[in-house]
């Protein structure tokens, strides 16, 4: 929990002292580089019945149409990051509605929040990372080009659950985000 | 996505090309070792109106009294992972019922994922990570000897939920956790 950020010399894979699994160690100081799943934020934004899509700009599936999501970074929430990604990817502001799906891919050790958004503004633009930017009907949505299997499931689970109200979950008691004097579990 | 596993040379925090934040990258062969927030994985487990809590043997908090919740490991999934945690720190074998919580920890790059599940097995021990473990009713919980104010946040969440359901959120399709052949978003 009071990790240093820094290795300071070569790392190696080893099983600390009370660990059971094998750990990227430095030699020379014994930081411990947890190789942790990794978080994707992400969101099917919506508006006047059009799905928001971007064309990567980038590795994998370049060409390919995605969601805006991505890796979460330090220190943001998963709604903030959520934000974040449609703001890099598609210059989109919008407002999160609620939480849509959580999928898991163990293959890539990835866990993927996607929420259910709306877009508060149709100035749209491709980021770094997108080729090109789109709102689309359902029907004309690029199936045959999409870029990975989560796409898709998104986008069938947020068209399941129509003019349902998506799941609020529990989260933080007000004011208790960012502000703990002790630490997590 | 292609990333290696492990860096050869000693690493610094710089900005690797294409990118607009500082990462940890090897000096000799380039890796980014890219420090994601983490996800913990735990549930609030019930038996016969009574809470499982595991009474810490190890820093932070050492002897305070917390969920069976810790880091997720490579490989696996999030409701895997809260099983993993019930077992080790209780070797308390579970059944998941539902999502309880999102909580985020920005300062520490936390994100938690809190399920509600009951024991299926009333033989709970302490793990290698916990002192003592134990079942008790809400009135007999040790309130001033809690480890973490997430502990507080989940118990109260599934106070208020009381005999609801909690949340089954959307997730992968069937027969498409593990032998995906395309990349994640």
């Amino acid at each position: 929990m009071a990790e240093q950020r820094k290795p300071r010399g070569p790392v190696d894979r080893t099983v600390p002292p009370g660990d059971n699994r094998e750990r990227l160690v430095c030699g020379d100081c014994g930081y411990i580089v947890y190789d942790n799943p990794k978080i994707v934020v992400g969101s099917v934004v919506r508006h006047r019945g059009r799905y928001l899509l971007c064309r990567r700009a980038i590795e994998p599936r370049i060409g390919f149409w995605t969601l805006p999501a991505g890796y979460m970074e330090l220190n943001e929430t998963t709604e903030a990051g959520a934000l974040r990604e449609a703001w890099e990817e598609a210059q989109a502001r919008i407002e999160i509605e609620g939480l849509l799906a959580i999928y898991n891919i163990p293959r890539l050790s990835q866990v993927q929040l996607i929420y259910r958004a709306r877009l508060l503004d149709e100035a749209i633009a491709p980021g770094p990372e997108s080729r090109e930017v789109g709102l689309f009907s359902w029907d004309d949505i690029p199936w045959n080009e999409i870029a990975f299997p989560s796409v898709n499931w998104s986008l069938d689970a947020d068209r399941t659950l129509g003019d349902g109200v998506p799941f609020r979950p529990v989260t933080n008691p007000p004011g208790n985000v960012g502000n703990l004097t002790q630490g997590g579990l």
